[in-house]
């Protein structure tokens, strides 16, 4: 047996994961993946400005990490509004907050060239991910394999 | 005095407000009327639908509808996470929640084409709307003149 | 009675704003606030840079007053083309002058960090602006109250 | 001597040509074509959906007319605003109209499926191209040969 | 040790990806992760489309299947020209062919509302998966765990 | 008789175009001046790059060509995908090189201020543009007139 068969059998929320996949046109497809790798390309962007002395190398570093920070927004803003559910909110208040403090980091990683930002980024997101994958019962094996 | 002088003087958020404008390089331009504009769209998107027979118009009506709804959803999500801080969520802790259930009817305006959807999503931004302005201490004369 | 009911009243344009609405599949909704919004940030983002030292904030100064000086230019072509009507070109025959001078207006405040550009452009929009509410018959009440 | 250099000499733009290429950052690239091409899947969306009978294709004919359509708008009015100057009006007054025109057949092209539409908007794309040719002299070489 | 060092200690490409980090300022993150996740919704939109039989919603499903495909196409396309190098394609002669009928099928899945095109297209694009994670060595373990 | 009616007499694609036509909702309408175009916009960013010394518009040069080699990376891929088909790589099978070779270009050209790389790019899409050409039996009139 699968380590995703053993979550999904005591997922309590199993029967509402099926019910998303039919609240929203985009077919119920979610994955914190979308931020997280937009994220990962943030936190290089800042990494890469500080290895580097060469000008337009520094300034294209500052504005791709722009729009992939920008991304990780947008990403993060779905995920909140259209998966999670009022019993999701229920078991875990943390929620909103946790919402609003990783986009508001990827705001901060727009105007901060210090990689700890992209960091503290790419951790937020981590933090969302551990409580979506439980209300979906685990990762798809698709992805982890 | 007008009415927005008034509010200005007895405005706890003013001292804040000014540091707003420093807090995102958008140069704290915030406006709700962003996403009330585009939500006007979506319901006339819907009004228009059933009073036309022409399937093309129809078509057209789903497709401008999806567009419109998407950049409310995008204006609301900005507001929620660029505009408010933390003080205001003392003041104002429902706002998640506003936010929260605003973007999630811009969803059901997507799906739906029951003008009803479109008019409560105009009165669910109406609502963080008023909020909004009391953050302010009023709304700017340039738009109200 | 409100003012926009007087002005309604003697508006000669007012079987022509029904129209209007009918035209574009947008549903009519038509507001100079929108480039105007926009164009608060473009100047905020001229002024802004001026007032720091830091090379990435300046840098992002740049940036974001590109992004936001192109959906000036967007929203003005749209009310141009999509609102105005033959009509209001009889009445207005200054329309065509104004709008290229605007948009000429929001390519220079991409070039210019000089907040003289980005205040010219504001007061090109609100040139534009009276005569657009003329031609409606004034502003709907949700905006000014 | 090829026909270009026999329409520089002769043209009273060219001085005014070389300073365009300085204008606008976007490096004084400017080509009616970009909009013709557009216009043109707008013409064969509407063509090709008259010959279908399928019911999914001839959505889709809606969807991409619609955004080309956009295409051709913003292409047009990018001409209008940024490569045009006060002297080409002086010698051209009727630009305005032309683009106000075409600019206003594109967005009838969004809404008719009539082929006829498609092929106004391709005739008056022309004859702005007709113009702008004249301002610049003729066609490069590498697209005519 | 993990599976991933494992695979580290046997990969000729190691030194390789090193590189790849630096070969485009996008900071060396490359996932066809966000190609497939895209594809999930494509093949979603037709599945959906034929469990239901209301008008609207079967409109919006063709919608946003064309946008999805769109992305897949997108992610596909930088996967092959910003991630694979020379030295992969002598390793890999294949890529090319992969890479053009995946993207083909990514088109194809627009103008077919078939179940087939959409799982096929995943499949396309796991076979590029398979050769990219030998590339690289294998997957992050942030992505399996 | 034009020089386009001997290519066509003798072109051994003429049905394969015609059939084309149909391949893509997109109309049959590819054009590798779209590509071409953006790309002479990529080379003046550089050119003007190294003409002038003013900070901010150096600046946005390098903004400006990003977005544009981005675009000529998208029309080249579409060019590449969507109008290419099997019995051309029979012809051509350099087709795959050409683009991977073309579409890499675009990436320099975002890195580099190097007028060369620009230059480089413009051959590479003449390279391509000369096969399509030959599969299309000749430039429309409408482009060369």
């Amino acid at each position: 047996m699968r380590l995703t068969d053993l979550i999904a059998a005591v997922n309590p929320f199993a029967r509402l994961s099926t019910a998303d996949a039919h609240c929203d046109l985009f077919c119920g497809v979610y994955y914190p993946e979308q931020a997280r790798i937009e994220a990962e390309s943030v936190l290089n962007c800042s990494v890469k400005y500080h290895d580097s002395d060469d000008e337009v190398f520094r300034d294209r570093c500052i504005l791709v990490k722009e729009e992939r920070a920008e991304l990780v927004k947008h990403h993060l803003w779905v995920l909140w509004t259209d998966y999670f559910k009022p019993p999701h909110l229920e078991e875990y208040p943390e929620l909103h907050e946790l919402f609003w403090k990783a986009t508001k980091l990827a705001g901060d990683a727009k105007k901060s060239m210090d990689p700890q930002v992209g960091q503290d980024l790419l951790d937020a997101i981590d933090e969302i991910s551990v409580i979506f994958y439980k209300t979906k019962g685990g990762k798809p094996e698709w992805l982890t394999s």
